[in-house]
């Protein structure tokens, strides 16, 4: 058994606050200034190298299908999440995007699509998950977490919104692919989108009756197929699961939104 | 500027040394002996949570085609190269692969082959890369690696040689696929992977003149498109870089082991 004393609070301590983290709107903004406030980042976290090992596991596709975080580790992902690290692997990942969007030589034909998924890509589940003390520690509800999709309340995921601004500018079209139900999500899903920041979009599909039982990996693939076959490139895409980012189409770049709370098949 | 205060000393603290961490033999195992005991792991090691995003986003695939670590992040790497997260990560990843090995139903007719790529997989050329106070901050310079695997030292990576040993006893098939030469490697890599622990395999499949031009993901697919035509099932397949486990073929499950000091192609 190997134990670490107290490594998260020096991966918690920052000199400065970052300013695009304003991005990370209610109710994790108000989560985070609490945290901070509090004396929690301070204590003893009790983790181990494996929850460090099974979170680098997680984000590189290399544990699959798996239910829940392991209880040992609930709480060293709960100190990732509303600490500093999760915002700056976000805001990294989507400064990457960047850099590599502003290389791509548009053909401007209108035609030119940047992928992004919605849930923990666009938009941030991480308040469903939250849970007092226990921090994200909840199992995934479906019934649940629908009442919290119809709030249409979820944050924009850290460094995203600003990269989707950046990506307008470039004149790349805004192709939203999701997972949500069409019939009973698409308008909450609108709002949310709005509210947030996410003003203009080309395509935004949600899944339909006659796709409900495919997998996410076989979804995505046939949601990218039909944009494809639709005459767009896509020159990056953008998801927090390895099953919007394998498969078919992937397109010329993709970008992993670190995620270590579920996952999806 | 966000900058981390002595985070590393504390990843590195561990109550009890991890017994298969001696499987990591010279000269890296002496190196990390000379680390524990001096003062250089106690040091306020000046690292930013980027240097951290950005180990993150290479195991993810979210970064391509670098060079070399940022000058900013040698000294982090070091620290987790030298310290006890990467033989952590690499061990972690090697029970994940045996967790999944025992599940398998193997067919038993001779077929069920286990891929596994050599360079910083099976054996280790961190000893290559270290540099006495800056830490595998090397370039990589051709002919001095060459000079450096025609010694034929190359220690096992932590996990690997453990987890090849449980995998010949649910009777896989070992196919290693190096992308070392053919005609001037084989006889010294033969000779270091045996001293080290290697002893079997399948095939030991290298890479021809005729080969010389294709990237490193071409080169693997072809390799293992090879070994699939010659009747194999490739249940597993493992490679610390994200070209040997991405392109036609993959195999069944795919295990990304760590490796942040360098990319190919």
């Amino acid at each position: 058994m190997k134990l670490l004393v107290l490594p998260l609070f020096f991966l918690l301590v920052s000199t400065t606050a970052s300013a695009s983290r304003s991005s990370f709107l209610n109710p994790i903004h108000l989560l985070r200034q609490e945290y901070s406030s509090s004396e929690d980042h301070n204590n003893v976290a009790n983790t181990t190298l494996d929850c460090v090992s099974w979170r680098l596991a997680v984000e590189t596709n290399n544990i699959r299908n798996w239910e829940v975080i392991p209880d040992e580790c609930q709480t060293y992902i709960g100190h990732y999440m509303l600490g500093h690290q999760y915002p700056s692997d976000c805001e990294y990942v989507a400064g990457l995007a960047y850099d590599y969007a502003k290389g791509v030589e548009l053909v401007g034909d209108g035609k030119d699509a940047w992928v992004l998924d919605l849930d923990d890509t666009a938009l941030s589940n991480a308040p469903y998950y939250y849970v007092d003390n226990s921090y994200w520690a909840k199992d995934y509800n479906k019934t649940e977490f629908v009442e919290w999709e119809l709030k249409g309340e979820a944050p924009a995921v850290p460094g995203i919104l600003d990269l989707y601004n950046k990506l307008l500018e470039l004149e790349f079209k805004i192709v939203f692919i999701t997972g949500k139900d069409e019939t009973t999500l698409r308008n909450i899903t609108e709002y949310n989108l709005k509210n947030v920041g996410y003003h203009n979009w080309e395509k935004l599909l949600l899944r339909d009756s006659t796709e409900a039982s495919l997998t996410k990996l076989e979804y995505k693939s046939k949601k990218r197929a039909l944009v494809v076959a639709d005459g767009y490139r896509i020159w990056g895409n953008m998801g927090d699961q390895w099953s919007d980012l394998l498969g078919e189409n992937p397109g010329n770049r993709t970008f992993k939104v670190p995620m270590p709370m579920f996952y999806l098949k």
